[in-house]
């Protein structure tokens, strides 16, 4: 089940076309702030506007054309609900979305642009496992997970193997919460230190991987990072973790509000705050990088206005 | 003196390691909202967050090396004085530049961290040209005019030389002001329609083309596109120009708001209001392209945060 490096291989092959190949940027300001040489993946660019499109693409064009033909259904705060969206549309077949209520309302309506079926429900007090099976049983609808499923940790893997066509870094620094971006990553790129990042409140990885067992965040826990809320890891995504992941740093709010205003003011990239994190934790998780060539998966960019001035004005 | 797509591909090989290959940005949106193929040249990504550099670059490197170590001068109150101080000190060499008393402080800091002297005059009483002269010849400085120089309009077209090796397009939309990134842009694309862009108010160009001679602009008049407001064209721009501009399309500052928005929004750029004015052409000033392959060059990103508020706001 714990997909492998071929996989990933192979994502990158079914992908072609639909997931497009995003640039890899230099910034002189970065480098010197950070002593390193850095190249920033930048997966805001990515169609959609974030990284999620691979692994979904990937997990339904690894469905059985009888079964990806009833249609797809997925749970998501957002990023993976376009994700799923576009890759369902492009293949031509129906998709289901259940969606948080307070999922920013630019990801509710770009889902819905995209022709998904939108079905909302309270973070709080009700269960998107629950709907989804519920719909997904009743209408013999093919469950893309958001992370725990081998297809899409290779999917994501591809923005790895896309940095290792161009540069062998030291260190990457990725975004994680269920793992699938950080472990496919990993996957693609064996000989790298890997930093994952999450939002400080919601440390539920550092925690895992400090008492050997998968822990939860508690419920309820909110963070700016709207894209770096599940629960907690997958059964897949754990073990690669485990393995991998050399250190997790958890950011705080206002650091990633700082890492969105220099994405704007040096990289004139707009970041959303989860596609900050890994910048974040670059430049204020306090590892020392001066000297070595690094990769930070800045992950994506669908976010409101609102919460962009909140970086602006920091 | 007028330069050919011989310079330009020189020019390319000149600037190597020290301007960057920028992405041609691909978005679904931009798409189905103009009914074209779009590419985007995200020149703000470019070293320094503008093209600029490209033609500083390929101007400083053409010159003899003796005449180069001796120093080089320019007169700006923005991105060419960046751009030209940042290759002087990739060169190694000193540069001077006048820069008006009250230039936006960030402006004057960032070309002295660079380490550029500058001397600074008096708008109203002083002539930038005049102490530029003296200076010039006094300490034997040589001068890096903004746009009328055949190396700059040359290094400035290797952004069209870049979208030329990915695509090629009908129709290219660019900012136009002293007109060296549209000339040099429409040498490197010898079979594309180029389409000019310019402020509303500040349409020197087009009624230079109407007219059959070159126009100025009224003292005074603004645009919230700061980096499109040179006086006039220049003696080499103009005839290229002349030759190559289909059409020049006029946008006002709130069809660039827009557009710089939309950037933000669908494409995840932050663009300067210059650098998003092509951007506006395309997407309101009325012109069909519908079934066509269209390139667009977002020229800078070098927008403070009040200004990307009001866009934000639109």
């Amino acid at each position: 089940m714990i997909p492998t490096i071929a996989d990933v291989k192979a994502a990158a092959e079914r992908i072609k076309g639909i997931a497009v190949r995003t640039p890899l940027i230099r910034n002189d300001a970065l480098d010197a702030q950070t002593g390193a040489k850095v190249w920033v993946k930048a997966e805001n660019l990515q169609r959609g506007g974030a990284f999620k499109i691979r692994g979904a693409t990937n997990a339904i064009a690894a469905l059985a054309p009888e079964v990806r033909a009833k249609g797809v259904l997925a749970y998501s705060s957002g990023n993976h609900a376009i994700a799923v969206s576009t890759a369902a549309k492009l293949f031509g077949v129906p998709a289901v979305i259940v969606m948080p209520k307070d999922a920013p309302k630019i990801k509710l309506d770009t889902t819905r642009s995209l022709g998904a079926e939108v079905v909302t429900y309270d973070r709080v007090n009700e269960s998107r496992e629950a709907i989804g099976e519920k719909l997904s049983s009743e209408r013999s609808l093919a469950l893309v997970r958001p992370f725990d499923d081998p297809n899409v940790i290779a999917g994501q893997g591809t923005a790895g193997l896309e940095i290792a066509e161009e540069v062998s870094p030291d260190v990457v620094f990725a975004p994680a919460s269920g793992g699938g971006l950080a472990t496919g990553v990993a996957l693609a790129l064996p000989k790298a230190r890997i930093i994952a990042v999450e939002p400080a409140e919601h440390n539920d990885i550092q925690r895992t991987l400090e008492s050997g067992s998968i822990q939860r965040n508690a419920p309820g826990v909110r963070s700016i990072c709207d894209g770096l809320l599940a629960e907690q890891m997958g059964d897949i995504t754990y073990p690669i973790a485990r393995e991998r992941f050399e250190r997790v740093i958890a950011v705080t709010d206002d650091a990633v509000l700082r890492a969105m205003k220099f994405a704007f003011t040096r990289l004139k990239l707009v970041l959303e705050p989860s596609g900050a994190a890994s910048l974040a934790a670059l430049l204020e998780g306090g590892v020392d990088v001066s000297g070595l060539t690094v990769a930070v998966v800045a992950s994506g960019g669908n976010v409101d206005a609102e919460t962009f001035a909140r970086a602006l004005a920091i």
